[in-house]
């Protein structure tokens, strides 16, 4: 038994993986969804994904009234980006409100399937398998939160981007990537921050050689990182 | 079996917790600590509260260099507050260059007992509870990484505070209120600001009657939440 599961452990496939996805395609419960096509998740499901990627996003219905007259309130609740979830991987949604959890396919062809916690009760170590896969996601929110209390907007940036490229980074020749493009305004909404700064602050950061951009607009840590020296 | 825990029944104590007790003491693995004093946890094991609360904080040694060269860059590590962790929940400690995280006894006479993952092989039941309460985590981390996606930091400040009282609150006369004193520095630790701004804002929060500060200094919000008219 591994106490703590790796990144590679958790990504590895599921031991039952197939005779899952053999039940959920015989009962139904199975969907294919296009780029960006919001997933109609309820809470109290457990969701798989079979293929693809998943993207995660949190809204917050808690706007505190402006005293200026002149300053309109948004009415549109601002979505804060809360992670990906790759295929193999379990998600789930929570409503408490003023707080909802929303699910999008990320990229074109993302697969899901979803069950009941009881239809796991015939697999129990499928369960604990998905108990440990949401375990480790706490941890890395944990991480997450750790660079988001961070008082300046370009150390936040810089670890978000750390913890996604390490979280979810493929090999490249310049170093690791992330498999798909996230919108400046998407990492602004994880951040605290605005498409505006984030593309700057961007900017900064490739100057520095901190981040580079590959083709197709993946955003890549170089393998790499030595100390910067700012009068260089 | 309950798919979903709720926050009561997270908070109910574990079935086998005597037993567990009594097994940490007879292995020596219970030790109790003083307000604030560290709790030397190690990646790899699990913990749990017995009595008091643990307050879990995040270090990310991420430091984007200044390009101004009079700005010098803090040597001290930014400590992020991650959250607390009541009597009878369960923690560990993640690990993760640059980011680490530390727990703290958050009162006077917080007991934790510790244990290997392979130590709850004789007890199933249990390790399945512990699963489950770090899944609630999740979701709770989940929920507060959407409010902190929000660009103004007084929106991230009440969705922030209504978070945590909504887990760790109890009833008073006034409303529902934190058991525990936090300070402005620690929240705004944890939302990515100053203790300057996080004492002005909650000001603007208590005038508008959106928080209460009672006895002892904590925190409550109010039990009716009436929707406030910004020129009343």
């Amino acid at each position: 038994m591994q106490s703590l599961p790796s990144a590679s452990e958790v990504s590895r496939p599921f031991l039952t993986w197939q005779r899952i996805l053999d039940w959920a395609q015989s009962h139904y419960r199975d969907r294919t969804f296009s780029k960006d096509e919001r997933i109609p998740a309820r809470p109290g499901l457990l969701y798989l994904v079979q293929r693809g990627a998943v993207r995660l996003v949190g809204t917050a219905q808690i706007s505190v009234p402006s005293r200026r007259k002149s300053a309109s309130i948004s009415t549109e609740p601002e979505e804060a980006f809360l992670g990906f979830v790759g295929a193999g991987h379990p998600f789930e949604i929570v409503a408490q409100s003023p707080f909802t959890l929303q699910a999008y396919a990320h990229v074109e062809q993302t697969s899901v399937i979803w069950m009941y916690w009881h239809d796991l009760d015939n697999w129990p170590h499928f369960r604990r398998e998905i108990l440990d896969a949401f375990r480790y996601q706490h941890q890395r929110k944990l991480l997450w939160l750790s660079t988001l209390g961070q008082r300046r907007t370009i150390d936040r940036l810089l670890g978000f981007l750390t913890l996604l490229v390490e979280e979810y980074g493929e090999p490249r020749d310049n170093g690791y990537c992330l498999p798909y493009p996230l919108t400046h305004a998407q990492i602004g909404s994880a951040i605290g921050s605005t498409r505006v700064t984030v593309t700057r602050l961007m900017g900064r950061l490739r100057q520095q050689n901190l981040i580079s951009i590959e083709e197709d607009n993946l955003i890549c840590l170089p393998t790499m990182q030595t100390p910067q020296d700012p009068d260089a």
